[in-house]
């Protein structure tokens, strides 16, 4: 007889970054903001209505769309929103590619797109990224069922330059192209100003990492009006109400505030910058970095062993056993503190 | 030249009961629960520490997973959570159901049930309810990849027996079978019981009927650990933090006030029986409901016109434009007096 496990669909899951439950530590591991998020954002949670629970939010989301489309100056229709950027690029491929031919991502970048591929059985092509690991745009013009494109890049935290990010997409015309922007806003420049001059092109965002709000699950994307009804038709057959009504408002808090926002990731920039000269004076290589993170080569030791004695330390950082990086280190940038418990650890640790 | 529009997943979405945005109506349309969630969820909401939105959420659910499995006395590997009932029950289609063979369920039941097998190209086979809308139990044995019955069922309001349920899940061991129990705290038995005693059984609640809390997007799901390890192996290939750390607080706040939880649930059981009794003077037949809602058909009006008329008065109820049941208005129990002014109306209307 046969046995219903036979019917299950077998993955092997994406593996998050720790999240110690423990107090005290430096977590600089998973690429979460080291500030709060805007005090508007505190203020829309007091001022939250518990009651409202009781009823199903809004399934266009329509407060916080307006609220993003408005920021961005484009129309509302434009703006498809989600469960943090995870759910919205998981969703994109579910919609997007569903074609016979392999789609194309960096063989180093985001670990979750071959994850994704192989949930929904999409076949895929991963270009092997140059020897200092940037995309060259020429890699990216042959039979492909898609493209998705971390920019700036995870882990390597290296921008690609906005004309060869438009030389892909124009290249591309019967493909979706997705540019995955969750760490746009410390660096480099964005495709939104493109999404006007091209069908095939979605953006997506996050507010897990510029925004600080990592834990209330929110994401987006941009793109023209058709790849955005297309994406909210497959979105309204999975769950027709993802984002809670609490979170909604949380959102919409944030956007407003561009004040904070602004302020929080130039500080985010500074501390980038010093801590990435301090790594530098200490030996290590530190690639280019135009996100919140710091992708480092340790000098007189393993990254390995770095990566374990930082950890029995209670500093976290991330370390990826995987070919042509598992010599680097990826470091969240955190307070200007934090870095220097990091540096001070490794001159400790480095002798 | 090709299209990247070939390649996009072509769908026909979920369509949702009306959130009307305006207030002063009442609205009975969606099987929401007319009274607030516990003073409890208020408080965790006010307690909350807005400074953990910058980090990520503990993937795991652990704290909701624990206060869920010890309110059912269960092993908290037993437990899996999700964005509403909807995410973890698309979750599993997309997880248990890839076998060649049809799914089975009823043809009157939750229409979001084809929605998704048609996104996951799932087969399916809808099995007609009797003509007084019960589901005979003999109709689920025969070859299928999968079985999913809505028990008490939608829009019928009807329970199904326990000892009918067990003989489904019982005579399906190479299936797994999903017992969709949103209203079950309103009346029948819960499957519950059963989850030790047979591995290819997965029982979904959520905390959007009973717990007053659809706003903030809360379901789980009871299985063996088999059963419940494979579906998270699924949601972490597809997002790895679904519910917010906010939303994790507020679930377990519900979980833990009991006492509140059952008088509402009493409150709401008291009223439905009540203005079921109404409706039956005024000549309507109203099946015997085990859930929030009424399942009701007009006398001496058409259903379509006296939802029309009913909405033209800022009264919202639900009608299904779908054979067989198009003779029936969905009605959710609401307060009394939303009830009471439900009932004055529609005396007016038929005169």
């Amino acid at each position: 007889m046969n046995c219903w496990k036979d019917n299950v669909k077998k993955v092997v899951p994406y593996t998050p970054g720790e999240q110690p439950q423990i107090k005290n530590v430096v977590k600089i591991n998973t690429n979460e903001n080291p500030y709060p998020p805007s005090p508007k954002v505190y203020e829309a949670m007091k001022n939250f209505d518990a009651d409202n629970l009781k009823k199903y939010p809004d399934p266009l989301i329509g407060k916080l769309i307006e609220a993003i489309a408005e920021y961005h100056n484009i129309d509302k229709d434009m703006v498809f929103a989600g469960v943090g950027s995870d759910d919205v690029i998981g969703m994109a491929f579910l919609t997007f590619f569903n074609g016979d031919k392999p789609i194309l991502f960096p063989d180093i970048t985001y670990s979750f797109y071959d994850v994704w591929a192989d949930l929904f059985g999409i076949k895929y092509e991963q270009i092997p990224l140059l020897e200092d690991f940037t995309i060259r745009k020429e890699d990216y013009i042959r039979e492909n069922g898609g493209i998705i494109i971390a920019n700036p890049n995870a882990p390597t935290s290296i921008a690609l330059d906005i004309d060869d990010i438009e030389y892909i997409i124009k290249n591309n015309p019967s493909s979706v192209v997705i540019i995955d922007e969750a760490y746009i806003d410390f660096g480099g420049v964005s495709a939104l100003g493109l999404v006007n001059k091209y069908d095939n092109l979605l953006v997506v965002r996050t507010f897990s990492k510029s925004r600080s709000m990592a834990g209330a699950r929110i994401g987006y994307a941009v793109g023209c009006k058709d790849i955005i009804k297309y994406l909210n038709d497959v979105k309204y057959s999975y769950n027709s109400y993802t984002l809670s009504n609490l979170t909604i408002d949380l959102g919409v808090a944030s956007i407003k505030d561009d004040e904070y926002f602004r302020n929080i990731v130039n500080k985010i920039i500074e501390t980038r910058e010093k801590y990435s000269a301090e790594l530098k004076k200490l030996g290590f290589t530190v690639l280019d970095s135009s996100s919140n993170f710091l992708f480092a080569k340790p000098s007189g030791i393993n990254a390995y062993d770095l990566f374990e004695e930082l950890k029995r330390r209670n500093i976290f950082v991330r370390y990826f056993n995987k070919q042509r990086i598992n010599e680097y280190l990826r470091i969240s940038v955190g307070t200007d503190k934090e870095m220097q418990i990091l540096i001070d650890n490794i001159k400790d640790i480095i002798g």
